[in-house]
């Protein structure tokens, strides 16, 4: 950036702002309104067209999809002899919900989000908030800095500061293993059903559900019923904000 | 690429390959190691150490989150006033299985795709087949040329002549319209049962069946019924590998 767009940014209103964001991603923003939709919450989004609100959930959009491709490299070039179901399982436990929320809270997006706290509850403020607006920052970063500076920004200043890959390859799927730590903590009692059985030809689906003292809260079909608990564990934490 | 490289591989054993790879692609690979594992199924795998396989499925994750990436912003940019969920839906239209078979076909896949046909039915073969291979050419190109140029690869030789995005827009999902029109060639008669609505609060979670002539082919559930369909409409399309 020349040094007289740095002047300009420093010395504009957004001098306080450009200085937090710095603090927080270790880089000048060149396009500044990026960040600042980024960090923009649905609750306080006003109507810029008719129907169409300046929200960052676009952002989160294009943001999901950069960090799954440079996270899906990251892992393809650091496990070289594991199989696509291997990477695949990995990269859900770095890229899912309750870990995003997790990491944008340590690197400290919190002071940064703009939401409107009349018009949204507390569930909805603990709940996917936070993550989404990492994934909309990743986004913003590929749109103003380009492909191999996100890359970079990723892999610098989040995954190898913030992210034990080794760790996470050896925990359980975080889901299943989230929604139980938190009906341990609230001394609540986790159980699977299986609801249904379905013959396909010669392979069966099953239909999990999981339920929490004894209420449905999320349901999930495979061919395999972990994986079909998994995804009931995946709508559950969904629908409880954890 | 120097031209003591290009002199090198265009007078190797390789050279009616690359030539081949050359017309298909529009250019000329450096590490030509990497196009010819995208085009190995794992019918034709081999053991390359204990447990690992030569086959094209790692690079197929990785060319999958790709691919991924560059129709996200491709579709952000040429939406400036379009949500996320429209987004999302229009993508999904572009990368899902059957779209891509269909544009790996276009391109000229087939005839570098190595396989073994003895291990393999026929479905299988015209299943995911190329569509997998497609995906996993695209995690080569990024291995081999990096992000910038497989994101013009994708843009220029692969969406601008061969993606109709306003087509798409227009086009119902995917899935459910190939699921049917499947069906009426086939004289067969589609139904998509309620199986089950569970209580979730104050929202109902609706599991929705895919049957064809009488017979469950998949199953989906979503607080939405239309995405429960598409849902069971995606999963009986796998299963019938259409």
């Amino acid at each position: 950036m020349p040094i007289s767009k740095i002047y300009k940014l420093y010395f504009s209103g957004d001098r306080k702002y450009i200085r937090s964001l710095k603090n927080i991603l270790g880089f000048v923003p060149n396009n500044l309104a990026l960040y600042k939709l980024a960090f923009r919450h649905k609750s306080a989004a006003e109507e810029v067209k008719t129907g169409v609100k300046n929200s960052n959930e676009r952002l989160e959009f294009l943001g999901d999809a950069v960090l799954g491709a440079v996270v899906a490299e990251v892992l393809f070039k650091k496990f070289p002899f594991k199989d696509e179901g291997f990477l695949t399982e990995l990269r859900s436990k770095i890229v899912n919900r309750i870990f995003l929320n997790q990491l944008a809270k340590k690197i400290g997006l919190s002071d940064l989000i703009i939401l409107d706290t009349k018009s949204i509850n507390v569930a909805a403020r603990t709940g996917s908030l936070l993550g989404d607006a990492f994934e909309a920052l990743i986004g913003a970063i590929y749109l103003d800095k380009g492909f191999d500076f996100t890359r970079d920004f990723i892999i610098q200043t989040i995954i190898k500061p913030h992210v034990d890959i080794n760790q996470l390859e050896i925990t359980e799927s975080n889901f299943k293993s989230k929604l139980l730590i938190w009906c341990q903590r609230e001394g609540k009692i986790l159980v699977f059903e299986l609801k249904e059985t379905t013959e396909n030809g010669n392979k069966k689906l099953f239909t999990m559900e999981a339920q929490i003292d004894g209420k449905a809260y999320g349901i999930g079909s495979d061919f395999n019923k972990k994986n079909a608990e998994k995804m009931a564990a995946e709508k559950a934490c969904l629908e409880l904000k954890i």
